[in-house]
């Protein structure tokens, strides 16, 4: 294997949390993600030669690309090394799982330049291990659904396991994204440590019941499923004008609304394109009325995750 | 109609919590449950004639079954009355839904007689009703699979909502009872009124696993949700060799082990009714070397809840 070969990859942008599912539940949107192009080189680690779309360090090991690719190649023990070209294309610090995508996109390129040795599940472990350079902690809500497309959940960490679950078809999303900047340690710092008793078994009920509306189709549970009571309370403060932009999004339609990760973005699920689209209209008009930008994003809710977008090999 | 007709209702025995999901997961089980006779009378009310088996006020306003009928008479305003004969064939006490079985008999014979006004879930309702009675407060995770069957989920009261879940075909349950009392409301205020954020993270992970896993009759996924973070390890101090009995049951093969609904019995989810049997077992030997008695019964989940066992009219 002396002849030159990249592989570029396309890692979608994603919702985490979903109201009921803190840490746990997230899912892939259409549209939007990180473009990486591996190429495979003789000498050993990760070397970051581009990254456009953003100012990010180039220094693999404070780069989450680079600390995931650095993780899986390790454990792999492979000789030889790749270069990266990244190519941002979603937000930074926006909430919609931008370190995610760009960590997917380098272990799922890697996975199939050694001929997918990894499971779409170990490859979100890896994954997550450069989440921990974005956000100080591990976490894989975001990572997985940007492997794995549709929803997934993560029923526990210890062991690491992903469970896809199924994408009712009449599922869209709009993203609003406020020109804001929140930091997703400080979002994470905001949160209480413990919790009422009462409130962890709302919640538990809630993402159960959600998760139940996904395997049924069942968009009324999905819509009562959409319910925070243990994160969104601490969380909206630091977003202005949430209340009002939820209860529109809610009177024009949609299943549900909350904050997308750590925000700022917030989202709005709902049954069908054109409420995903009455609800991006009127939470335009909504912030032109404030001293707040925002960008709004309709999209399909995704069943596709990472995939090759284009090989070439001279 | 002024002819004597009675019906009958079998009930039965329910496990609520099942680890993960405190007070709004539940199963049935087969071959242990509640047998009430219900005869329609001109006068308004209930009425208890006799109750067999156990010893429980036959006063309606004090008994489960009598507040439960009373309530849906009193919701649907009609202009007759019921006598029950109640025989209780659920030890009292023990933590399998003895309760909500008579509950549930009694408001799914009312229904019967009235030729079905309410569905299944409102039944649920009125039968919670009753379980106030009992534990001092409402809840229905064991009033639910009670009447409907299988496993179901209460992801929420507000409004009051009961999903039936899928039931995989090889799910089998041993009961432990031990004859120990443990009143329900010492059973609550044992536990504490806060958590810490990150086990109602975990639990809510463990449930929504476990409903995924019976979506997909999943049973390694089913095992490994089967974990509580937030009740066991408080609860579990009420019951005599609960970490042995547990080890036991893990080791011989049982998906999980945990405490049925506020205890004192305790019941293991098994693959097959072999692994289920063995348990059972292990575990009569297990009590038989210390001073606590036990009873074991060994049960497919059932997918039947409420249903008539005879019908008379003269």
């Amino acid at each position: 294997m002396n002849s030159k070969k990249t592989v570029t990859i396309f890692s979608p942008a994603t919702v985490a949390n979903v109201n009921c599912g803190f840490d746990v539940l997230g899912f892939a949107i259409e549209g939007m993600g990180d473009i990486i192009t591996l190429t495979k080189v003789p000498k050993n680690g990760i070397r970051i030669t581009s990254i456009t779309g953003a100012t990010l360090p180039l220094e693999a090991s404070k780069n989450v690309a680079g600390v995931a690719g650095l993780a899986m190649l390790e454990y792999l023990k492979v000789d030889f090394g790749f270069e990266l070209q990244i190519k941002k294309g979603i937000p930074l610090g926006s909430g919609t799982g931008g370190s995610a995508a760009s960590a997917a996109a380098v272990v799922f390129g890697i996975n199939q330049f050694l001929e997918n040795p990894l499971s779409l599940e170990e490859l979100a472990y890896f994954g997550m291990k450069g989440e921990v350079v974005a956000s100080g902690n591990e976490h894989a809500d975001n990572v997985a659904p940007a492997i794995f497309g549709g929803f997934t959940l993560i029923p526990g960490y210890d062991p690491f396991e992903v469970v896809s679950l199924p994408t009712p078809a009449n599922l869209y999303v709009t993203i609003i994204h406020p020109h804001l900047v929140i930091n997703t340690k400080d979002a994470r710092e905001i949160l209480p440590k413990v919790v009422p008793l009462q409130h962890a078994i709302q919640q538990a009920g809630y993402l159960a019941g959600f998760v139940s509306g996904l395997y049924t189709s069942n968009y009324n549970l999905i819509s009562r499923s959409l319910k925070d009571v243990l994160i969104e309370p601490y969380r909206k403060e630091l977003l202005p004008l949430f209340d009002k932009a939820k209860n529109i999004a809610l009177q024009t339609g949609a299943l549900g609304f909350g904050i997308s990760g750590s925000g700022p973005s917030m989202f709005a699920l709902c049954k069908g394109e054109e409420i995903a689209d009455a609800v991006s209209e009127k939470l335009n008009s909504l912030y032109q009325t404030s001293e707040i930008k925002i960008d709004t994003h309709v999209s399909k809710v995704s069943e596709k995750g990472s995939r090759v977008i284009s090989v070439y090999e001279e």
